[in-house]
């Protein structure tokens, strides 16, 4: 009997990979690693909050099967994620020589799994990597889809590229020392795919909602595993987000606004979702296409798991100028995925600017 | 009667596009643009050279066709191939809020349709970029394959991306205006795939080298499509360079030793790449796979072209320390692209470093 619990297959032709899940399976991380690549050298990027907790066996992992280590340590937090952080990785591969078959692998969060893909992406026109999420937003969310990038000042994500890895490793147990803030932020995204995609795990989330904030490692991995799923499957559908996989962006925009006006070092991303879903919910209400029972419960949902459900206070012009800035816009139009109840969303352009500022002021109250 | 006078398809599935070639063609950019794309702007990204010569015309031709065109105008040179010039790429579509299914076109030489390029591969993780090359270097190679990127301190495209373009225009009237020492570093990349692939062509060029020199348009329309011809059979075959397509770096891991020996800013690419291809004969001929009769017909040619056929002088050390740290290296060994003479190259990693060097010292003197 093996300890990983699950092993998903993200379709994508000859970019498919694999997805690990368990827990306590970080030292298998070197033998599945070496199931699937030829290289001797392995670049490890971390930050400075997650190299103390995972490295040391992540390092002897991969050892262990063979690869040469080289970590590459970078400061922690959103506020670096930028070119001037994504030059260090740069300047490290070049220093130790790293060439077009060599690995990069992310140890951390979202950020970390975000500027290594990219680095990835880039170095030498593109080299392979390999994700071990350690946040619970990372491992549902920044794992699956293979977008990568960087922040540039007047917007998040602006400079990137999709880059899949060629694989994910998801040990639940590094969730135990998951700052309690965090933790939640993670739940907003799976909460999210509930919303829109599946109505009965948004039920079981309610139901179990207890043993799920006390980081039952069955529950995890059970919500991990469907959440990949629905990502696998929409991912697959739509690789480059064409069509699809903008319904991904339930909450997204209105998120991303929340993110852009408090700067970026205020509100954690899955925060911003959580308060950006609510107000979907209110304009979804408002025009008409989900029930004001639905739009209930799931802010109830999302209050009981301890996230923000309001919108801080800014004046509507600058959410709307935050809003437009953002990359799911077409021809100048704002694009929002909204909740048609629980279980189904849909990507709406035809909202008008007085709906959209009447539920960006019942978001703010 | 058309004015173009060749449409190449360079055949990569659902990336693939068209090449077209011509005397006097810039002015169907527009209607050409818009058969293919449904986007209202375009990015023109060129440098302070071109820009004055060929902007107006281009700018006309597009806004005609109903595109909005925004200028982007770069410092000009390789040494400006980097991420602070990309930067300036990114601003300026962020400031006219440039959104995914908008365009960016390259006019210019290889630097600027390698920069725009990259932009286009990263901004927003991918826009659509058409490439409208004026030197007979980017015309005959950095037009075709896909190949973006900028330089880093420590080496020649180091951070960079494979992204198709759209289209790709070549008017050979632009080349009436570029430099003489220009136009014979892009005849060095045109003998190099004679070299490499075609020994009709080789022989054709040797043959009529007066006329080409004088830069008759027949002849230059018809070196483009063969030279266009043969690198997008090689791309096809290997669009991610894993194999046939190193084939295309014959001269080129010399010729990047001499440009980061020299600082990049001495040696025009084209330059670098003649002395490499005399370097490598060199060598092929010393290890007993190019005939010295072919060897001796390739570096006249390249002479008579008016292309340097020594190699700058520095120490061998220097060389083999520049050499290792290009691209095209695996697992340590430098692999170099050899002549088996004129029409055929290979690829060789087991040249000893005793030869290597003799074949340095041999190219200096």
């Amino acid at each position: 009997m093996s300890p990983i619990s699950h092993t998903l297959t993200v379709a994508l032709g000859d970019r498919s990979y694999d997805i690990l899940i368990g827990t306590g399976i970080l030292p298998m991380l070197g033998a599945e690693c070496r199931k699937r690549l030829k290289c001797q050298r392995i670049g490890v990027v971390s930050n400075e909050t997650v190299a103390p907790l995972h490295l040391d066996r992540t390092r002897d992992s991969l050892e262990q099967a063979g690869f040469a280590v080289t970590p590459i340590i970078l400061p922690d937090g959103e506020s670096h994620k930028n070119w001037l952080t994504l030059q260090k990785i740069f300047d490290a591969l070049i220093e130790h020589r790293f060439e077009r078959g060599d690995l990069l692998l992310a140890l951390g969060g979202g950020v970390i799994g975000d500027m290594t893909g990219f680095a990835a992406a880039c170095y030498q026109r593109g080299v392979a990597f390999v994700q071990v999420p350690t946040t619970l937003l990372a491992q549902v969310d920044a794992s699956v889809g293979g977008k990568t990038g960087i922040n540039h000042p007047l917007g998040k994500n602006l400079i990137g590229a999709f880059h899949q890895p060629t694989l994910v490793l998801m040990d639940v147990a590094t969730l135990e020392t998951l700052p309690e803030r965090e933790f939640r932020a993670g739940l907003a995204e799976v909460i999210k795919y509930g919303i829109l995609w599946d109505r009965e795990m948004f039920a079981q989330i309610e139901t179990h909602l207890e043993a799920i904030l006390a980081r039952d490692p069955a529950w995890l991995i059970a919500l991990l595993r469907r959440s990949c799923e629905i990502k696998a499957e929409i991912v697959a559908m739509d690789e480059r987000e064409h069509g699809a996989r903008a319904l991904l962006n339930l909450g997204h925009t209105f998120g991303h606004a929340i993110e852009s006006l408090t700067g970026y070092d205020t509100w954690l991303h899955g925060e911003a979702v959580a308060a950006g879903t609510v107000a979907a919910c209110h304009l979804a209400e408002r025009i008409g296409i989900c029930s004001p029972q639905d739009s209930r419960r799931i802010q109830t949902l999302i209050k009981n798991s301890g996230l923000p459900t309001r919108l801080p206070d800014y004046p509507i012009d600058h959410y709307l100028a935050a809003m437009i800035h953002d990359k799911k816009v077409a021809q100048g139009k704002i694009r929002l995925v909204l909740p048609e109840g629980i279980g189904r969303s849909v990507v709406r352009g035809d909202v008008t600017q007085a709906d959209l500022a009447a539920a960006l002021t019942t978001g703010m109250e």
